[in-house]
């Protein structure tokens, strides 16, 4: 039984977005088309939309299920006469918040991904740049500056770890690579020189060396980097690394980029220094 | 009066504190201390969180605010005897979603945000290293893989934007900086050309001058490069292309980089590659 979802919003959809697919994703039997509209911010918007709704719900032969999180009444009325099953976001538990709180909701339009303070924004722009300036080791002088410092093996995700913790965050995160320049005599990994006086500020990836492999494969297909014995080697020595240092650390394998940040952040306390919008 | 709102999940949180922060947005006369808990996935987790809670409403005086997404029945449980006002969000929707679907929702613990198959995956690392090697047009060899080419001035968002689409939707987003290099003898900025092929895919920011001038200070105190004249200048010359070349635009100056590119995403119906999770 084919069935569609709108995620519908006055602006980003984000919100709609992130809860829908949570409430959706608990039933893993049904296939559901899912669509995010967000910016219907309009009368005339929102008639367009209520249009595709109806003409899907005839497609489809079962209304569409409807999340929305529009504020505006006039604009919300008219996606309610839409053919559809609604999901009211807003209306189900604002009227018990406003009695909680003992006050009125603003029912502003699009309120909260609207740019913050010009602080928060300056604090962000200022972290994804710090985070780009020390990826993968480019210059170390500015790590007394760092949250934190990610260390791993080539391809372990600790780019997009970076990056993700300065957008999402405000967290000012360098990144290390452990690559076989700072191996011992003894074929073991020793703590690069640069990272030492930093050693309270980082934190480990790893990750399972089969999958280390498939991904270096994409970027250099049959090569010694992407061999599983040298994926291998290298992941050992990094786990080695971190328990003789008690880094502590994350095996990114199973686990999304949203995941491994969250988590990261959870383990070890960091602050974020805004709160995602 | 100072309330507490705690966001509460057994995994990122984030779609919890994504819900909690748009409800609450709506109470701006309320002070709200707002606290995401994510992982609270055992019982002991539960219970030594349900302790805090207790402890914030005889702090505060009034009971917290809970915001919860978790699965878990026996969980969530020790949470509910917290003293708190619950605002229960999957017990609210999923009951009427499992009667309009016709079967049981599978209660799956942390679902959502886990990692998606490899294939999203891949493709998520593929859209970051992407931004990551075409930033600020220090290659140009890749733009005819690149979804959109994002052009503006120096600071005006570039950066984080195509960052912020890579990870979020994997989209491949290049980034070109229009810079004095491009000035034509009449002082009129033309279009660079490594571009010309690609004029379909240009997406350009423009930003206020002021807001500009203030950014650049951040980098370059007291230059030119970031005084109000020097930024009214570039400014109007990047609109002025824009403009002559009909290539579509969006203002920065009073958005978020999560505006900024769901409203690009709208406006030229550019494909994600996977949703965000």
């Amino acid at each position: 039984m084919k069935r569609t979802a709108f995620f519908i919003s006055d602006g980003t959809g984000i919100t709609a977005e992130s809860l829908g697919r949570s409430l959706l994703a608990q039933f893993s039997g049904v296939e559901i088309t899912m669509l995010t509209k967000p910016y219907i911010d309009t009368i005339e918007k929102a008639r367009a939309l209520a249009d595709i709704i109806d003409a899907t719900a005839s497609r489809d032969g079962q209304r569409p299920i409807i999340i929305d999180t529009i504020v505006d009444q006039s604009i919300r009325d008219v996606i309610r006469q839409a053919q559809g099953f609604k999901v009211d976001v807003f209306s189900t538990f604002l009227e018990p918040l406003e009695q909680e709180l003992e006050t009125h909701s603003s029912y502003s339009v699009g309120r909260t991904h609207a740019i913050g303070s010009d602080d928060v924004y300056m604090d962000r722009i200022h972290s994804v740049h710090f985070a780009l300036d020390n990826d993968d080791g480019a210059r170390t002088h500015q790590y007394d500056q760092a949250d934190v410092i990610l260390v791993g093996v080539s391809r372990c995700g600790k780019t997009p770890t970076s990056l993700y913790l300065a957008l999402q965050f405000g967290i000012r995160a360098a990144n290390y690579p452990l690559t076989e320049d700072d191996l011992d005599e003894d074929g073991s990994l020793k703590l690069p020189r640069v990272l030492a006086p930093h050693r309270h500020k980082l934190f480990g990836l790893t990750i399972d060396a089969r999958r280390l492999s498939a991904i270096r494969n994409e970027r250099r297909p049959n090569s010694r980097y992407s061999s599983i014995d040298q994926c291998v080697q290298e992941v050992e020595q990094a786990a080695a690394l971190y328990r003789s240092m008690n880094i502590p650390f994350i095996d990114t394998t199973r686990f999304s980029i949203e995941e491994i940040s969250t988590r990261m952040i959870a383990e070890t306390g960091l602050a974020r220094r805004f709160s995602p919008r």
